[in-house]
């Protein structure tokens, strides 16, 4: 693709006439890392105004994180706001087969220009998703989407890297779910801005609710600013959802004030930054290896002449 | 320390009377990574022979790892052989706890100088524990160990990199498991040289064993090469350890002939470079985000005046 396409492509993606169909060929193009991709993110990012806000909503399989999605969509449209999802599951490998699922969510939307859907699968490359999920927040907000949910599952590595490009975390959790204490070991309870106890008819509910405040009671917080709160809800009936949804801007309010929104984004940005170059690095090393004097440096490590070190100072450039 | 007595560190390991003292000074230098953890490593790497042999063991929690790795390490010193155990453990953030077990581990093997059994924990750092694993793998090389035992549990990312560094990989599981298909799943199917379905005194050993023989013939192989055997045994009374040994020796001599076993310890000298360019790009990143440019760098960013692209290019030196 030429300057001028990329140029076309993004010149598309601003015109709400056709902006869905250039975000789903945008967004192909950032999965599968194509030739020109590298340009045409600096050209979106460039497009962008970075003032979108991104929610991360995390939780174990099963609390009903997408039906608590898809109240948000609805509560949020009748606002008035534009609303885009991006549904990251690092353990699939493809998002083809997630495109059917996205059909399916999308059709109670369907016709709304406001709302946007689109599943992202890991394309086995470390970090790689993260990468990816930022960069398709970029396009959304050229598109002109300034809410985007960010719905992801599991508390792996890869997901928690994933959370921290939101401004805004929520863990959704379940009464009877034995997960929840096993998510907070994960590291969920660092990153949780918000807790959702959904299907909060259920027994138990109001334990759920106090374990944690009590759990988050233990954490160390600086008390003038934010104690995470936990928000009862009901998914399916949409119970809880102004409650939530007020929940959320409240901590955005804080956080603009407190600079938290502004060490989030600063966050996001050195994390690009440091997947460009991480990438460069293991191409680069798999072009040194796989010329003959990187064979033969091989040879040499194996014999015990030359060390990984000194291998590592030649490849960097060290000496 | 200054280089000599990085020296002497070294010739104590080589020592049989003060090796064990100076292993245990070694591995905390390498899991802490000390300031001068590299030029340790490299000496060690330098006077390591890279003739020992690695043999990987994984399976799910409760398939009995522990019990017949200690079975293995009774049958190879009846043959004469010094045994060392790496247990490495990536949930678990310290190794401090594991200490205590691996006293426990010892305690059966107290007096015998030809067994070592040590637990190691992550750091937090993506990678970090592979590397480590590998260099005290060597560290226990210098110091006459020849057959080094690396037990992990689990199937992320993480131990599948750990996997990767031994030279024969062998999957522990057992009958009344269903954690079987899920592990399957999670690519360790790839990785699996061998399998032993571990309490085969139990309801369905067979079915397990009839199982996993047709996953693997529906694998491609080179037919002439190696296809995975699996062999029933009994931890907690030896059954079946003479012939899990055996297709341990069987697999050496195999991967020695057919080049396996030659083109993975070359794998595990490329990742050793890379783990070491990654660390220094890691940190060189830090320092240069730190500087009071690079904080300007992202002030730019998010003015949207410059990429993360450009930035990229500003830290490698490309432009």
């Amino acid at each position: 693709m030429k300057p001028s396409a990329i140029d076309e492509l993004i010149s598309q993606l601003k015109d709400s006439e056709r902006s869905r169909h250039a975000l789903a060929r945008v967004i192909s193009k950032i999965e599968n890392r194509d030739n020109d991709y590298e340009e045409l993110v600096e050209k979106i990012f460039l497009a962008s105004l970075g003032k979108a806000t991104i929610w991360g909503i995390t939780g174990p399989p099963g609390a009903g994180k997408s039906t608590l999605v898809d109240q948000l969509i609805r509560v949020l449209r009748a606002r008035g706001e534009k609303v885009a999802v991006v549904a990251v599951d690092p353990s699939s490998p493809f998002s083809g087969g997630a495109i059917l699922g996205d059909r399916i969510r999308m059709k109670e939307h369907h016709g709304d220009e406001g709302v946007y859907i689109r599943s992202l699968g890991t394309r086995g490359i470390q970090g790689g998703l993260s990468r990816s999920t930022q960069e398709v927040c970029w396009a959304l907000e050229v598109a002109g989407f300034d809410r985007i949910l960010v719905e992801t599952a599991g508390v792996g590595q890869t997901e928690l890297g994933i959370l921290k490009l939101a401004h805004s975390v929520l863990v959704v959790l379940v009464p009877e779910s034995g997960d929840s204490i096993q998510m907070m070991k994960a590291g969920l309870m660092e990153i949780a801005d918000l807790f959702a106890v959904n299907k909060s008819d259920r027994p138990d509910a109001d334990r759920l609710v106090k374990d944690l405040l009590m759990m988050m009671s233990m954490k160390d917080h600086d008390a003038n600013t934010w104690f995470p709160p936990v928000v009862k809800t009901q998914a399916f009936n949409g119970f809880g959802l102004p409650e939530l949804l007020d929940a959320f801007k409240r901590h955005e309010e804080v956080s603009v004030t407190t600079g938290v929104r502004e060490r989030r984004g600063a966050h996001a940005l050195r994390e690009e930054v440091a997947h460009i170059l991480r990438d460069w690095l293991e191409g680069s090393i798999r072009d040194q290896f796989q010329t003959s004097g990187g064979k033969d440096l091989i040879h040499q490590m194996q014999a015990r002449s030359i060390s990984p070190l000194e291998v590592a100072k030649m490849f960097s450039g060290k000496r």
